[in-house]
């Protein structure tokens, strides 16, 4: 098999350029334009008094998400799904992806009865959508209790890249070309601290072993690692 | 009735700070980014080959259009329509008022069987969505006729305003603060010939007579004038 | 150019024939089956108690109305929408018109936390349905605030016309023939005092002219005056 | 029990005031209002080439039904199917039922592969409105083939009426009063030369024993030939 | 016309193999397995406390069903309706009946305001599932009652079964291949005394007369019978 | 932290009792019904001719699946999907999965354009419904390959298992009650040549570090190796 070099001339364990726009809206809570390279999605933090039926009375807040392409995002227009009147599967998979890493940083009782809604819209797509949504909701989900006063809301915080095997060897942060020829794909969100909240891997093609699972999950700790740092970075540039 | 000055320190037949940047994304036939004041619009135009069924074998084109607010762009949240199941009556307006206004410039048999679809994505509201969409969308649609080699489709451009009484006076492009208040609501588009294709006057309040009609008519031409030479502006500086 | 004269021997300004029948119905609080020449349209108006959630607790009532086809009322049968599963645009932007339209001439003070539903059902289709369900629905309301004993809710009427340019003749009350036709197609509501509620204009082919939009304004207001005169001659007949 | 008499005054074995008016639109095929004491069902039959997918290249037509009920119909409004985004059981279950009864008298081959589409609107709700539906459709449905020219596509005529027991008494074609009182409920569907198409009862409060049973059936014998009796004549009219 | 005798050796006038095995799921108040031959019909009893808001405060129970087909259970696989999103007329029309039934023998009032809910899902489908399905719902209905200690709310049991006209011979219970060559197809539920609860009867092909009727009903009569022995035993088996 | 011991008795890393019954239904090409302890799941394999729109003329086949739970499945009844109108997230999720994991073992160009789809329908839910799916799925899939005369087709077998972390030790099949209280929860998918397909991991409560998550994978391992053995037994059996 022979190797070929990515197309962006990045290294291996190379994440792509990423950009974090804090307040890109003037209105909401908290607002983030996330870039990984060119897939561009905006994050937007709303927060509301009360929470869904079935939490009334418990004390506890939540926080909720929901993802979705705007219809230009991909290279080829997509359907938008309010005209087809139905969510599709890989969105509703998404969304519930994005609510649960952020859920793993929350401290419900500190939140009170209120409730955070995140949206993370893909204004264009360039592979890695979910897990650019993920590092950027977290940074317009900071803002939001920032602006709210109710820091001690966020008990960490979490970041996510993919990670795929091209001909043979692993690779961080795959834009669309490399995602599409990967023979495994796996999406990974981990703690600011280090640990892990989610893992995610599918074999495309051939099904992989332990020891590419192994190199493919130190690829990216690192990769979150780094991520970290620039959420850190954005922060405190505020 | 005392009247209060503009809150932006506007002239009454001004025009909000008005931006077009054109190729705001890398892959679409044309997308641009409108902002009407804090009001921003993302235009996409994605060309496709052939028609809608009803049209096949007709040897014309189609030019189509979608409209829709990210759940964040309002002040206050609103509900996504995917989640909902279906499209709201204000959304399927909007989308058929701007389709309609496209079409208006546009010569089918020059395109041939060949179909562009406009996407108007609202990222921030402030008034003026949909006038700021007609706008944008003009060209985005240009530029998608440019990357196609198919100009002459093109018979003309489009340009959209709001204007609206407030406390007796009329007035220009209106933001979400005018708007609520206005008596009367307009939202006019016209050719950059200066021709009307579409008025749409409505009485909030109290209904209007024929002379405050025939303000907010010469308000508008104005307005769509300088709207029309912004747009030659952007598409030379392309 | 030439100029065909109309196909049912009008002049330009002439409604067609114009029948409003009270009482169509046994049950309803008011129903009203209106007709523009063939156009039939069924307009019953229900009376309940409450209003919708996000109006309660003002002590203020609501209007609101219901605009739809039959399958069988046009040329072709249409397909049913509730068989769709959703509602058109169409019928969505016709709707929320009627309602618009209807809620300009009510004191919602006067109503105290009540609701009236207008149900505009077309049973026959030939051009003109919307304009002629706004003039029916009118006196639909009136009979039903007669009979809950709330007349001083209405603060005055509402009609409807439609105009348009055909050949480049500005014409009165178009019927599905000259609706196809049209050049320029306006529908204008106004109250009985002469003041306009709401005009939408729309150039189906070139553009249109200030000229030719004060043409078809003089001859719209003319024509809504006529079936003003109509309708008080029907809630006299009562 | 004390055995209360029909509120209308009529004999317990007497249809109500049966009203047929053929053409009762402009462009139908086929369009019929037929009134059951104060019911009253719009029944529209549309005629079209093709056949659905699974019947196509058989040689054999199609004849298929919708009955609906306009809001206003009822005593209390009802919302509308369309704005709930689905059919409701009732809907389906009669739209279904009017369908088989018509089919019963077709011949498939005899029509080629045609559609003809009968709407049942039901104008005003009384009790009995299904039955008033397959009656009306029928000769709205002769009236479409004697158009077509194909009158042989009809091996013989329909007709349904309604029956129960209230207060243990059989009685014919149910009013609304009488309907919501009825201990057993039951519509029969009859062929002109008066063989069954369909029976079908309902115990609503207490089961029914076979001597019930069959004292209704022999009421719905007569009532259904009476119904048949009217359509000839209203056909003879014609 | 030449009579085939039953493609599976039983005489016209005798029911398939019946089993109805109890509790086979093990958490349900309620849980049958019902098989009518190869007709596999799952029936499972919930209960839950309060009932549906048009009820409430009225110190009444409520009975409802819901049934389904999965979509292995037909011969050639039919689309599942949760995907097409939206439940089909036939299966709205048998949920309804299922329901009916088991609301013959409940005494809302010994219930109190609880709910319990029938879910029959067709695990294989071989003629019968709505007769099957209301067939065991009812001794699921029995067990919930029982475990409910509210056994008083049962005022008597109910059965259901089919019958048919084949080449001009009543039969009884049908399976598929039987089902779609019948002239006349009824379906009929009754109560453990003989009485009738529901009586459905439909002209496949020709129109039938009194004298097939009759037969037809005398024939499900006696399956009722036996279906209501076999329920019994097996209750008394538990 | 006190560790209890499992309340059924098993060992850490110890299946539940694991049944594969094959042909459970008559029709299919295969049918399976899978239990995992009280889990029980009817995997049913429907072929037909054709393939997916997006796909013909490839000359590959397709194989997709649809999972679901019937109402009455888990402890307290869940809503029917059908009847709420649409597939909810977790929903289409898992359908995505089952059938993304059966894909790995399938040669496309071997099947030639036809498809095999699998609707998998959780009888009786105890957790670990997904998993089970999986593994029976793979074994109706077997059986129609075998019954079409393709199994070429098949280039391995797949099976799935569920492990999780509880009081901090590591579980293999988790049941209902261990997976609410479980902090991390991974299901596994792996080919009966002992290569991953999927590996799914979430923490549910605190982020788990990477020794737990390599803990986890070698129980999974063990797990899949055990359930290939009885999936390989079970079609031995046939």
């Amino acid at each position: 098999m022979t190797i070929t070099p990515r197309e962006d001339g990045r290294a291996d364990d190379q994440l792509r350029p990423i950009k974090i726009t804090r307040n890109w809206l003037d209105h909401a809570a908290g607002s983030v334009l996330v870039e990984f390279g060119k897939t561009r999605v905006l994050c937007v933090a709303s927060a509301s008094e009360g929470v869904p039926r079935w939490r009334k009375g418990s004390g506890l807040g939540w926080v909720t998400a929901e993802y979705a392409m705007l219809p230009g995002s991909t290279h080829t227009r997509s359907d938008r799904e309010s005209v087809k009147g139905r969510v599709g599967g890989r969105t509703h998979e998404i969304s519930r992806l994005v609510g649960r890493s952020l859920r793993a940083v929350i401290d419900y009782q500190a939140m009170g009865e209120n409730t955070i809604q995140l949206d993370c819209d893909v204004l264009q797509a360039d592979g890695g959508t979910r897990t650019a949504a993920i590092t950027g909701a977290y940074v317009a989900l900071a803002d939001a209790c920032a602006s709210l006063g109710v820091m001690e809301t966020l008990t960490g915080s979490v970041a996510a890249v993919s990670v795929g095997i091209i001909d043979g060897v692993p690779r961080l942060d795959l834009p669309y070309v490399e995602d599409v020829r990967a023979e495994t794909d796996m999406n990974v969100v981990m703690t600011g601290a280090g640990s892990y909240v989610e893992v995610q891997g599918t074999a495309e093609g051939a099904a992989f072993d332990r020891r590419e699972l192994d190199a493919l999950l130190t690829l990216a700790e690192q990769g979150c690692a780094d991520l970290t740092r620039l959420q850190r970075e954005a922060l405190a540039g505020g």
